[in-house]
């Protein structure tokens, strides 16, 4: 194996190469970086390779993992897909710089090498304080409208939106999220988080999407450009939008969905976890209806329900919702059995107030003066009845 | 006060006596007979009440209970309720009773001193495993279904369906368990618990859904005939619902509901609680997804999930929805991520798809052998390729 073409030195360009040799996820390779360094691990790899085998004495457990990457050295050549990604506009994000996401570091050795970046992660994204919006490509239009209410919302309040950027669900919330910062400057922006390289828009139905979502802020992907988005790269694709927000709220979800995976994710990372509720006679709400049953994922009916999931404890509360003040409202129990017990035409004397309520005549006599304050009843020919409303 | 006009030693009349004294709910009353028992507590008032006054020094605690209860003494005889309820075929069911209901004795002092029964309780019932379905009177098309469809399974799976007779969610669910109990002879039966009187139906409206329940099961109240169907009697008739059965479902229920009265009476007996989700945009279910969101109830989208809640542990799980066997079905990951890098059309060599799926070259081999064995994958020209589904 002759040598790499581009300077493996650069902790930058190793890092890249890392994130081109291997699959999204890949624990040995994390792990094997954490203690040699992405330099010092590429390093190895090279000479590993050139070698043609592992030392079978020091590193059996690796044989699997070189046989993985080694076939990738071939023609390898970050500066190729940097350069692209150069004239897309874009940039590589490695840990430790400063727009690297809060959160990723939580993956441990599955986390990114590097991120593929196309336009500017903003700073309620690069927080890690966002939610990500996911749920069923084949989502209903109830599905999309929650979805594109939640976005809306969540994004009025300042909190970025990350989702991934597919037909239904995604592409909703992504809206949803758009629309409020176009309307206002202080919206949260939102962000797609690619499976495939960021050179193609995937899927391509949804190009003027990415496109407006890049003039406001920004799409990444772990994998270079030129990576086709493979099922397994959109399954390891879920983790970063889980690892990258503080809570996931699945909108619609079948059965059995990538949803969920993202979901599970999140659950496992730590993050909250939060379903939407839809009508049980709809398969495309199976999923959320899933996760209420069978995990702690909190039951989602409006942004404020995700606000004070993601508040630091005691900050935010959702507001209850507002009602309309009943007949019996404000008024101690036995008030509001003595009103309840009040003839709705006519009127009442205390001793028939007494029979008809079960209440003592002196309980009566005591419930008539309060009833009477707060405007209630008033006295008439043969005792009490009821006054109306003015 | 004069001599009561009936035989006031007589157990029953007297328990009968206290359920036309008291309203329902009454613990005062209900400690007095856990003390006394119900003869000894009527006749207790009947002095008390002839003397005109509590004996200051022992029952000053029992002043205001006794200035509640001495006015209805006046004209009780319950010989004309026991009659009215005669002459409509019901009988008097008190505590101690073969019919007597299981679970309501868990009611504590709170328990019904009597019940006043139409029809035939009908075992599935009398045990206390039948299933309570309620939800709101302004219920939608939605909530009406599934209250049916929820009262036509459980009662096919031969459980007894327990409601309240009002418009909306009940009288679906009442209504899907008739059906069912009319096509088979096996299936449980539906019983309605009244607020008011039996020898008037309430709503009116239901009148022929009542008589249709009368035909094959029973319906009563804890209130003797002529008693008015209150506010109060409503909210303390939910706690026999609840305390009469395993488990309480919540198919629609506005943000405040009579209906999550219920369901907090039937978490505090220890009872299930089961909540139907439905869309977020519905007030009318915004009270179910206040009880996922606020309590331990449970997510029920279908009677399985039900059956579920009220086995005896291990007895009957909820069986996951059948689901279509997907392209990756059945697969080990490395296999799965093979076949995934498999060209939709054509073939391609080994190395090929070792760089394509991150896999080294062995381990592509033996995923193509497996594959292979599976039918999955074929040789061809130039190496592998997918093999059609015959």
């Amino acid at each position: 194996m002759r040598e790499l073409p581009f300077d493996a030195t650069d902790p930058r360009l190793a890092a890249a190469a890392w994130s081109r040799i291997v699959e999204p996820g890949d624990e040995a390779a994390g792990t094997l970086a954490d203690n040699l360094g992405a330099v010092g691990a590429l390093d190895w790899l090279v000479s590993t390779g050139a070698r043609g085998s592992v030392d079978a004495e020091r590193s059996r457990p690796w044989h699997a993992a070189v046989g993985r990457w080694v076939p990738r050295l071939e023609n390898l050549d970050v500066r190729r897909e940097l350069d692209a990604l150069a004239g897309l506009g874009g940039h590589l994000l490695v840990a430790g710089d400063p727009g690297w996401p809060v959160g990723l570091e939580d993956l441990g050795a599955a986390r990114p090498f590097a991120l593929w970046v196309r336009g500017a992660l903003p700073a309620e994204i690069r927080s890690g304080r966002g939610v990500a919006i996911v749920g069923a490509r084949a989502a209903t239009a109830y599905g999309e409208h929650v979805a594109a209410e939640l976005g809306h919302a969540l994004a009025e309040s300042g909190v970025g939106v990350v989702s991934g950027g597919a037909y239904g669900i995604d592409a909703a919330a992504h809206r949803g999220a758009l629309a409020a910062a176009r309307s206002s400057a202080s919206a949260g922006a939102t962000v797609a988080i690619l499976a495939g390289g960021v050179d193609r828009f995937y899927p391509a139905g949804n190009t003027e999407l990415f496109e407006a979502i890049l003039a406001t802020s920004a799409v990444f992907s772990e994998v270079p450009p030129g990576s086709a988005p493979t099922r397994n790269r959109f399954l390891a694709r879920n983790r970063l939008i889980a690892a990258g927000t503080a809570a996931t709220v699945v909108v619609e979800a079948a059965w059995r969905s990538g949803a969920l995976s993202t979901a599970a994710h999140a659950a496992r990372l730590a993050r909250h976890v939060g379903a939407v509720p839809g009508p049980v006679t709809s398969m495309a709400s199976a999923g959320c209806h899933r996760l209420l049953r069978e995990s702690d994922a909190v039951c989602v009916t409006a942004a404020s329900d995700v606000l004070e999931l993601i508040a630091p404890m005691g900050e935010q509360l959702a507001t209850d919702q507002p009602v309309q003040a009943g007949l019996l409202d404000g008024l101690d129990p036995v008030s509001a059995r003595l009103l309840d017990a009040l003839p709705a035409r006519g009127a009442a004397a205390v001793a028939n107030l007494a029979r008809s309520a079960g209440l003592g005549s002196s309980e009566v006599r005591s419930a008539l003066g309060v009833l009477e304050l707060a405007g209630r009843v008033e006295r008439a020919a043969g005792g009490w009845r009821r006054r109306r409303e003015p």
